[in-house]
């Protein structure tokens, strides 16, 4: 006979997972009547908890393993230190693995950690990640993950985002309220959260100030700059509408940066012929040329947030509460690639 | 009685420690007569390799081990992409870890790994690392270590750097040869290899330009540009001196673009009042205003060297040869920060 599992027991019972795992651990969280259910069901069916829930539970290795897409980003960087700066005080070594965006590479990652026995997992989503039971199946076996920036919907657990959709929001609006009408929106792949919130703030923004929404201006980079010839595209894309974009928002550091070095290659001035404002904690924002306007996430709090409510999970897995969503206000720091000598245009 | 180590075999036969090692695993690099009397002497006096030493050869985890200074830093997280790039594909793990330059966080990540079993690790030191015994126990427990970037004389084994020397010493001529004549060096502690190398080229050029060398041009940073205060204090002493420089060279990402700040606050104008060449591969120097000269390291393939010779160490200890010090050439890329209007001086 095949071992029954939490969700197993969910079905049966016609609750999620995460209250049977839960009741299992005789959290607080679960009324008395639901933990009685759960219990005599799992007694009944013969219910182990897995061995390696148990292995994870009962050997803590004081270690954080941390997933993120890449480094050599100022944002994911700052994001690392700050959950460092909490963790190593805290007596938490902290394990860093890149995913380079891949799938593959992001389930190797986990499954390496998960061997090693770090106590819980810091993920930010790979860009080519739609699958996500590697998480599913750790979460079910009883270990602790929080997930930051590129959060999964489908996943119950802490999240700890910047709140994108008002910083993309603010960003447009001020390219709008500059004299902009063709903003050009040049972004991430359409199926991560960070892509959908910064859109629907843009969108947002553009209706606030009856723009209407030109899908032509939008472009979705699947490899988020990293391939210089994909941003290129993109770039020359827009440049070459019948009706050009006036300004770029553009939504990570290497979309930005490429987004610049196009606009300087074919010698457009910035802002006079077009303007760009980027999400980006680029730390030479300010000696560029031009000073770059930006929207700064508080990357460093994230991650000291983040990692504070995984040693919660870690440290006391009974009093975890209800599951939080935490989003963090963005800065526009506005600076002369978006300011400056363009005409405010009015339009009729 | 106290267990013999391999320390007191070498003490015993006035041999060095990686000598008995090597002859312990039967190396052919070790000569026969050699390998005799340290194995004789082994058995003598019982020696039995340590249990760590054991376990780190009986359980390979298929991981490798990687200790940097930090990330957030266009060279490291190069590097790490070129040694990832390697070890991928050969079916290794690379788990990451930053020093953030303390020795008490590099001692702690090593400890951590060698609990975890990686298979080797690849080091660049610290610069608050003056101690190495850390790794000096490991190496002579058996653990293979390759050293890259900041390496230390004192160990033997393989290590890949720049050639920091040359980079230097072109930089340096280049910034003669554009009629600089008080060129300041602003660098790392004193104490890391890359500093000393650094600084030899530095020397060497103003010697074949008859420049006499003046050490108030010369400011070393403990923190190498992470504490924006004395980065810009040494700035202030440089621009206060009787006779101020007309150039820096700057020998880090952040040394560089700290300096380009304070000039930019200041109103000094680059190159025409002052020079910058920087030791840097930030990714955006030809976006900076001005776009900037700079010695750029081959920091993904020093990486891929690196991870190379040490799988190599890690899988066919025995075949392995003498130890290389691999030097890879740097190129200095001329920019808009060096090169201008600046009048050539004739010195007479």
């Amino acid at each position: 006979m095949e071992a029954i599992t939490i969700k197993d027991i969910a079905k049966a019972l016609n609750l999620s997972t995460s209250t049977v795992s839960r009741a299992l651990r005789n959290s607080y969280e679960i009324n008395p009547e639901t933990k009685r259910l759960v219990m005599e069901y799992a007694e009944k069916m013969n219910y182990r908890p897995n061995p390696i829930a148990l292995s994870l539970k009962d050997s803590k290795s004081k270690s954080i393993g941390v997933i993120i897409p890449e480094i050599a980003n100022h944002f994911f960087s700052q994001l690392i230190n700050g959950i460092e700066s909490i963790a190593y005080n805290l007596g938490y070594h902290v394990v860093i693995f890149q995913s380079h965006d891949s799938y593959e590479r992001e389930v190797a990652n986990t499954n390496y950690l998960v061997s090693r026995k770090v106590d819980g997992l810091l993920i930010s989503l790979a860009s080519l990640t739609t699958n996500l039971f590697h998480f599913q199946d750790l979460m079910e076996k009883g270990l602790p993950i929080v997930f930051l920036d590129r959060v999964p919907k489908e996943i119950e657990t802490h999240k700890v985002v910047a709140d994108n959709f008002d910083g993309s929001y603010r960003a447009t609006v001020h390219l709008i309220e500059s004299g902009r009408r063709r903003i050009a929106h040049v972004t991430s792949p359409i199926y991560l959260s960070i892509t959908t919130e910064r859109l629907a703030g843009y969108k947002k923004a553009l209706e606030d100030f009856d723009i209407p929404f030109d899908e032509s201006l939008v472009k979705y980079c699947i490899y988020g700059g990293k391939v210089v010839e994909e941003n290129e595209a993109a770039m020359e894309e827009l440049l070459n509408l019948p009706e050009p974009p006036d300004a770029f928002f553009t939504a990570s550091d290497r979309l930005t940066t490429g987004c610049m070095a196009v606009l300087q290659k074919r010698h457009i001035k910035i802002p006079e012929e077009i303007a760009i404002v980027g999400f980006t904690n680029i730390s030479v924002a300010e000696l560029l040329n031009p000073p770059l306007t930006a929207v700064v996430q508080p990357a460093m709090e994230m991650g000291q947030q983040a990692v504070e409510l995984l040693i919660r999970l870690i440290e006391h897995p009974q009093k975890t509460g209800d599951y939080e969503i935490r989003s963090l206000q963005t800065s526009l720091i506005l600076r002369d690639s978006s300011v400056g000598s363009k005409v405010n245009i009015k339009v009729s």
